[in-house]
């Protein structure tokens, strides 16, 4: 783990409060009016164009190689390259940016060519996304969503053991700012033995990190623990949107399926495993008496460095609050340090039995809730499934999201004064059910 | 629905006994000997090269913009198209490879070039598939998968109401002879409450029809039931590989996932909507005191012909039986009729919440086990959850896979003399964990 310091870049809305800073250097892939999705990196609020650096000559080697790799508007091949064009990207990109970069007057010379304004930039998904898969990690989460269920008895048997996952629906993934169409679907009234068809009553948001796979394994060949950052490519926010309603009456007994297919959000710049370096934790110690993993789910770096401190936050702006121009309303604030998986244990678990990864994939770590109030991670924690309404300086109350409501999805890995970062936003606001 | 009826081609093999005759028509992908995957038709003992057909100037019209649809060696955007194109399609191919073909010298004096023998092709997945959907529509397998668990009530409150389904891993489908590498995995052996670590013991398979997606939906943009067959492009047979072990832990409270992630293997023909039409029957009356679906899965046209008369087969086949030279041991005669639920009502339930389907998605009907012994569809429910064994000729017992022993899975329908159709065969045969 390396000190968390602030290196000031030439390029100012860097050196101010922003989510992208030199330190981050997130990938993304964005267009700017009717162009083709191109790749770029965050800095500040702008966007420096990778491609149209390339052409102009600022690239070679490994990390020519690297920006070579997204031409096609994709970030799967680079991602498959593994950790090293990576990180030669990233060095590059330091010493072009940096405040002192030699290069500075070259850069600056083509204008807005090289840094297009964020605010003209529209984000695409990152990567074409093969296969997406929700973990369950959060372990508080599991926990206060079990004791709804099971008082006496919240988490099951196999939670301390499995990295507890299940395959989600890759088609509907989307970036930050897609609306979100209410689903209808078939709900089952208290008390009735039969179901109802209509909208969702119950519509909730989830608060998950989600990761992008990097290189990935041949079907049939696991990857190790210890091997599994060089098959990690980066970070992003996620919004695991469920309809509580449809969950509760289908998802038994092969799990969730149309209560979370209709869409998932997130954030669109793919902040990397080097960016949060600094921000690495050893995992958390195991309350006493908790098992220990199994063999193949423990490597003694992962232990001591393989957890993250990742402030998370959940805000909530509702059209009246829009229309009388009140502050959104937070309703979590919570933190990575809430897995009890590493990101490393996910991959190790995912491919034990063979099941290839592919690059593009997309993970998300589960609901990340803290233990207190003011924490959880869901509409259904923190009403209690309904029971307890929460009261918005609108004078409205809200038990489930209503059509009009947004949600804002934003992270911060707080250090020194200037060395923050953030991840950008993952925003879905609710339309109507159809 | 059209009559059964037999016409016979010019290519010999295709008049026999076969699978493949001149009402069948199959398409898939093929490669030869170090060349490019490309399209073909199975026909007898033959694959008609649709490439090189077009190339020959065979197709114009609709037909000809079906097989350009086909030239990335992938079926997706011929998929994308719909219907119309694969009908014309068929039809021109009825008119080149019949009997009286005027057109069948200029296809024979191109030798073995259009049409090379079948043995000499390597099949690939027809699709690239985006997104792979499990349902559970086999609701004789749901009550005896129920009856092991809950003897008294072994169907849930929900299977009647909801096409029960659930997201699988699209990574790890492969075509008919990829090997199955025994999975290792997490299990909890009898009595005990801490879980061991080693090679799935009670490996099993799954007897399925497959159903490739044709023409996608857009995002929020459900598709009606009564509007399927646009989106239906064809079938295949499906073998959902299940570790039994690995199951029973993990999967509670989200479903399977490491259980059925390490495989699962397709026949790669897909045998149309088209040439299915003659083998379409009314579903099934549901028995006195069963619900009428609600209305969003109610279609007068599916209700009267949108089920299947196929006949469905699995036979094993073990090291000691291909060395005594014995012929596989049939485990299973099933048939499609046993599905609660048509492939519309799969397609409509899907879609409703309006999530996204798109050319290539793959579903699995859920095992499709009969009521009567000598009809169930996996050995779970064969040998009682391994509590009976199975005898085989070889004087050998099984009750899961040993290593060396291979699945076959076959379907027909059967029409009158020479108008019967198959699927051709998805093997898989069990490697050693590693």
């Amino acid at each position: 783990m390396s000190q968390v310091s602030f290196t000031r870049s030439w390029v100012e809305s860097a050196n101010g409060h922003t989510d992208f800073p030199l330190q981050n250097l997130p990938l993304g892939i964005f267009s700017m009016a009717g162009g083709a999705p191109r790749s770029g990196v965050a800095i500040g609020d702008r966007v420096f164009d990778l491609q149209a650096a390339l052409q102009a000559g600022l690239f070679d080697g490994a990390a020519g190689e690297a920006v070579t790799a997204m031409e096609n508007g994709q970030l799967n091949a680079f991602f498959d390259l593994g950790r090293t064009p990576r990180v030669a990207l990233r060095e590059r990109l330091l010493e072009l940016l940096r405040e002192d970069s030699p290069l500075r007057e070259k850069i600056q010379a083509e204008g807005e060519t090289l840094l297009p304004p964020a605010a003209d930039c529209q984000m695409h998904l990152p990567a074409k996304i093969n296969d997406y898969t929700d973990f369950y990690v959060g372990i508080e989460h599991a926990q206060n969503v079990g004791k709804l269920f099971r008082p006496d008895n919240p988490l099951l048997p196999n939670y301390k053991y499995v990295p507890i996952g299940y395959h989600g629906r890759a088609s509907t993934v989307r970036p930050s700012g897609t609306d979100v169409r209410r689903p209808n679907g078939q709900t089952l009234p208290a008390g009735q033995t039969e179901p109802t068809f209509g909208p969702c009553a119950r519509l909730d948001y989830e608060l998950e990190l989600g990761i992008w796979i990097g290189k990935g394994n041949a079907l049939g060949e696991p990857i190790a623990v210890g091997d599994a950052a060089e098959h990690i490519a980066g970070f992003c926010l996620l919004n695991d949107w469920s309809a509580r309603d449809i969950q509760a009456w289908e998802y038994q007994p092969l799990g969730p399926f149309l209560s979370k297919s209709f869409l998932t959000s997130v954030s669109p710049w793919v902040v990397t495993a080097e960016a949060l370096e600094p921000f690495r934790r050893p995992q958390p110690a195991r309350p006493e008496g908790d098992p220990q993993p199994l063999p193949y789910l423990l490597d003694k770096r992962d232990q001591a460095g393989g957890a993250f401190d990742i402030e998370l936050e959940v805000l909530l702006l509702t059209e009246a609050m829009r229309e009388q121009n009140l502050p959104a309303h937070r309703l979590t604030l919570s933190n990575t340090q809430y897995m009890y998986w590493t990101v490393a244990q996910m991959v190790a678990h995912h491919s034990v039995n063979g099941c290839q990864l592919q690059a593009g994939d997309l993970f998300g770590s589960g609901t990340l809730s803290g233990p207190e109030s003011g924490q959880f991670g869901s509409l259904l924690e923190i009403t209690e499934g309904g029971k307890k309404a929460i009261e918005l300086a609108s004078g409205e109350v809200r038990k489930f999201l209503e059509d009009g409501d947004e949600i804002i999805l934003r992270a911060r890995c707080r250090g020194e004064a200037g060395a923050s970062i953030g991840f950008g936003e993952c925003r879905g606001k609710i339309l109507p059910a159809r």
